[in-house]
């Protein structure tokens, strides 16, 4: 991973945030990051192709999809979803992350309803945390998250963006133009022909860190977590119930509002949006309000709610 | 099957009217028919569960549904709508009409999404011309279309309703109150025990004719749809092209609106609802006007439209 086109920014369309079954205001979960000339789809339950198209999204943009886990709402849009972007003529690959058996749930299903899919799908299953895509300046890393089914959080982590070097001051330092400048912009000190040395920090400004994303549902509270989400600029948490309902979230492999801001705080978090929010909170003020008493910048995601995300 | 309890009405909403794709105005296949206490759903695709909370109906109604092929746009919204049945508690029975395959379809994908339905699920497969189902007053035929697949149309027949007996004008006939009052509703002559016969006719009023509504998608022109449609109070029929692409049409199992009046019009219909539109129309004034050119009691279903229909 080269930090060289780091873009240090994505822009986060929720497509749907309920968890379980839609309501009229939340749809099932899946998100759009944009980021650069990509876009990624995490997750695509039921409906996940209309809410894309009301949001506006290009599918040409699209080039990879992560799916969480296998349960009906995160993953029954997608056939209808690659069947809605063939008949858009889509000719270019589309890669698919998920975990053990997206491949044979995709295949079935698309073979069930006969569908043919002109362009390339290229599907991948990961069963442990690892580096699952790679691309110009990030790559997206995976964990196993603590669900009821095995399932994977994902995170978009840019490298560190190397400084700018002050050309004008390397010379005033009596650097000559040619490979002097070369190592100095890639942390070796040199020695000019007078004798001096100059070193990397005299002009060469200091590194900017990537961006990083973390994207946790369906889960308990887990450290898994925690690393995906470790100084991460956006975290983005399941809160299916409020606290006064933590046995039961934990019963059926889930999280409260309040666990999620914990999760946020102990990962050094700078913003928390809280997804996959259960049908029975038609106002999910409670859910928001536990989780600002432990992490304060924290915002409940709505259907069609976009996220500019800075590092 | 009795006449007896023949409601003589029914109510459709249309959920979904696309044809492929969903469009910002129109969702993929779906239509609830409502007929006394009983609800019943024509084709399910992605979507249909919201549409249906939308449309403000009562999934504790639902008794039946029917799938006229296996394509996705037209059942792929069933699997996430039977989970979100077992999520509000449901624990009747629901039966599910479709071609062969549809057991196979359902069964995969609730498996492959670790799915948990359990209330029961009678699932039937139809390869031929029957009467699917019957209930009171009434009965559900399918008969096979002519689509690219194996693709079912079907009809709900209501029994004639027989004449109401007129007692007063019985007794003043001379006809005592008993057995002979039930013979003549039968349809029987009586001879009094004055000698003098009476005939049904001078004391029971005409039967009434029953409701017919007759769903016919994804079909070219066919004249199994016209036998579905005979003296039809409501034909819902597909028109997925004007007919300028009828060459277009033909190829993809699909008719023009144009060919679907004059299946009405060789049924004998009394309406004419056009459906199954392709996304190219985003106005489908054109549709509505070469239809009724052939066809003039014809409508254009939009989502979540309603029609009241009477026999």
């Amino acid at each position: 991973m080269t930090g060289r086109h780091a873009a240090r920014h994505a822009r986060i369309t929720f497509l749907g945030t309920s968890s379980g079954a839609p309501t009229l205001a939340r749809g099932l979960p899946s998100l759009a990051l944009r980021r650069g000339p990509e876009l990624f789809l995490f997750d695509c339950g039921e409906g996940t192709q209309l809410q894309f198209r009301k949001a506006g999204l290009r599918p040409g943009r699209l080039s990879r999809v992560f799916i969480s886990h296998l349960h009906g709402d995160h993953v029954l849009g997608l056939p209808g979803f690659l069947m809605s972007l063939q008949l858009g003529g889509r000719a270019t690959p589309l890669e698919i992350h998920g975990p053990p058996g997206i491949a044979a749930l995709i295949q079935a299903v698309l073979r069930l309803v006969e569908a043919h899919i002109g362009y390339e799908l290229r599907l991948f299953e990961h069963g442990a945390a690892e580096t699952v895509a790679r691309g110009d300046g990030y790559q997206i890393e995976c964990r196993p998250l603590d669900h009821r089914a095995f399932c994977l959080g994902y995170a978009l982590v840019e490298a560190p963006v190397p400084g700018a070097l002050d050309v004008a001051r390397a010379r005033a330092l009596g650097v000559p133009d040619g490979p002097m400048m070369g190592r100095l912009k890639r942390g070796e000190s040199v020695t000019l022909s007078s004798g001096a040395t100059v070193e990397p920090a005299q002009v060469v400004a200091p590194a900017r860190r990537g961006l990083r994303v973390a994207y946790c549902t369906d889960t308990r509270p887990s450290d898994e977590a925690i690393a995906l989400a470790r100084d991460a600029d956006l975290l983005i948490h399941e809160a299916t119930f409020a606290h006064d309902r933590a046995e039961d979230a934990h019963a059926k492999g889930h999280c409260t509002a309040r666990e999620a801001a914990e999760i946020a705080t102990r990962a050094g978090a700078r913003q928390l949006a809280l997804t996959h929010i259960s049908p029975r909170y038609g106002d999910p003020a409670p859910l928001l309000s536990e989780a600002q008493a432990v992490f304060p910048n924290t915002v409940i995601a709505a259907d069609l709610m976009a996220l500019e995300v800075t590092a």
